[in-house]
């Protein structure tokens, strides 16, 4: 898409608003609940927001599933003066691509998750202690199945769409093979019907840092404390797969960090401080170098602040074990009962789940005889791409959506 | 190359041979050797070893340089029955690319190493204690240099050629600008002039991995212990970089673990040990589930039997703070007084340091007037192509040297 075309299409536009203030609410399951592995917890809770309405139809419904480190928050602000957007606000709002104007849009904190929903930091009811690594393994699976209980105790009779990048792009696939009839359109982007070693071998360097990290403790640990060094390991390195060569370069390059710069912020970060490095040998200094190194630090420390070690380890092994053609047969068997029309969005500098791997959804799903889209966008800005502003996105979203 | 174009060349050559028992020396330095940063030590050891003879000339030299996590032992055997052989075996023999029946080959460890050369791990004369971290900061510069001292001690007048891969490169572009009339040929493959913001966000990662590991103590640890668990880590992040997602899904793609594979010899890898974990949630094991896993494991733990951890921070930021541009002005200048004629080999797969850095080098040196050629081989191993069996990489290697 050019720009003489944007210029034309702002003109008939008006104006997208802002979903504004939000508060998130819980789904309590009281039911037991038997995961794909066969053990069950006695009920569970699913954090989630809303925005817009559910029309009297009740099919008007948006889910968007989020990836390994989102949540439920994925529009709007939590306060007024809040700074900190949802994950997807440049998506999502009035007059926006996904119109909250015109669909009941909806977002659940993923079971296994650590932001409101159930998983491994959760109390067990039975021993009031938390779940740690006794929660049941989670699979993508079971992630689509607590969301249809969630979507049915809200009165929600079928999904206009499921919408979702990354490990978001896995639960659509599963919703649209899952409950054929109910999901109406999928938009998977940025995903794959089942990783490659390379990114199972990057998500098992993150689960041996965490593992090996002494505060893991085999999986015991208090709420304030854990395997932080470790789960800053991770999230670091996990953070170079959702960037691309091109864009670290642009936006960091070998650029050398001010003399007196320090690399983040110092609140409840002194694990990862340097301080005892420097006065030891000054002309030796592992201290931050270069801009992408203190980059990197501040993803990491701001990571371990929100986020639970165990809640990583299971969501990437959910990651590390889809694979949509193993447990069906194959891609095209997965999807012989998908109803949904679907569009499948692959980024050309995605090279954690490349656009060979999403174009291979699209086949599958044309071979399969279902009616299907594939759109490729041309960007260098790696894997998270889908979650940057970009109105060949947005386009593509509002079409499909229209 | 084509295979009719091998068969040809195969009839003519006679069966390479093997360098067979080689036996590691050191070179002493007595007198204090000052580094980049200015500090200084009252003497260094070199660690090296030679194969073939030095003629009467004294002009049949062939210095090789090693990678990160090489060492002074590129080719032949320490022991009668030593099944490995030195990382560069498959390159250097008698008959073979670099044949020692016509070349003296030199290899040494770098200054900074820990394969015997002076570096974090050894003894400061001056306190007895290792000087783990008051080691001086190392550049790629200061290898070159501690190397040159060597080569003037065996009485070597002038390198026939300097050969090296990744870093083993840097430390080739190094030779030809600091000695121009001493290096008459540079062969610089999978390398770079200065690395970009990806490759030094991966050695931040592993850097941070070893400091944030309580057992680094600032450097301060027994040479049987310190931060291994950190150094594996760093380790296993690495390799994922050294491999391609082509070679790793060929090579284990999501192949799964037999029930009862063992990760991992044994052997002093207690930290690494999972046995922890099973009992407690069968159902929810973090052990070992894809080959690729266990392949990075034992990479990880292999390493932290062979590798000391400062070394290791030593030697990326020796990689990371390489920048001939930066230090020269421009490349160009950089390369303004160099004499040798020079071979860059990329190769098409490796995503560390990609053909366009290696491109940049050989236009650099046309720029500057020199005699270059540039050859990308199309693999598909990732960075380590240098490191293979390549038929193609010891045509290209033959036929620069004669």
């Amino acid at each position: 898409m050019n720009d003489a075309d944007d210029d034309l299409l702002e003109n008939t536009r008006s104006e997208p608003g802002e979903v504004g203030l939000v508060e998130p609410r819980d789904f309590i399951a009281t039911g037991s609940f038997t995961f794909d592995n066969g053990q069950s917890i006695p009920g569970f809770t699913l954090r989630y927001e809303t925005y817009g309405h559910l029309n009297a139809a009740r099919d008007n419904a948006i889910l968007i599933c989020h990836a390994l480190s989102g949540d439920h928050h994925c529009a709007g602000i939590h306060s007024l003066g809040d700074k900190k957007t949802g994950w997807w606000n440049n998506l999502i709002g009035p007059g926006k691509a996904v119109d909250t104007n015109q669909f009941f849009v909806l977002c659940a904190n993923v079971i296994g998750g650590c932001q409101g929903s159930s998983g491994p930091s959760s109390a067990d009811p039975r021993t009031g202690q938390s779940y740690g690594i006794t929660f049941p393994a989670v699979t993508i699976r079971d992630m689509v199945r607590t969301q249809k209980l969630w979507l049915d105790s809200l009165g929600v009779k079928s999904l206009y769409a499921v919408i979702g990048g990354s490990m978001g792009g896995m639960q659509v696939l599963q919703w649209g093979i899952e409950y054929p009839s109910f999901v109406k359109r999928m938009l998977a982007m940025a995903t794959t019907a089942r990783e490659g070693a390379q990114a199972i071998a990057f998500n098992e360097v993150g689960r041996q840092a965490i593992i090996q990290d002494p505060e893991w403790n085999n999986g015991h640990y208090p709420k304030s404390g854990g395997p932080r060094v470790g789960l800053a390991i991770a999230r670091m390195m996990a953070h170079i797969t959702y960037l691309s060569d091109t864009s670290m370069d642009r936006k960091f390059g070998r650029k050398a960090v001010a003399a007196h710069h320090k690399p983040a912020p110092a609140t409840d970060v002194s694990e990862l401080s340097m301080e005892g490095v420097d006065p030891v040998a000054p002309a030796t200094s592992f201290n931050v170098q270069f801009e992408v190194e203190s980059y990197l630090r501040y993803q990491g420390q701001s990571f371990i602040n929100r986020f639970d070690a165990n809640s990583y380890l299971y969501i990437t092994r959910a990651l590390d074990q889809f694979d949509l053609a193993s447990a069906h047969g194959s891609l095209e068997t997965a999807f012989a009962k998908v109803e949904a029309v679907t569009l499948v969005v692959g980024f050309t500098s995605d090279w954690l789940f490349p656009p060979e791997q999403n174009r291979a959804i699209a086949i599958s799903l044309l071979r399969a005889g279902k009616r299907v889209s594939y759109a490729e966008l041309s960007t260098d800005l790696g894997h998270d791409s889908f979650l940057l502003e970009s109105p060949q996105l947005y386009d593509l979203v509002r079409g499909f959506l229209n």
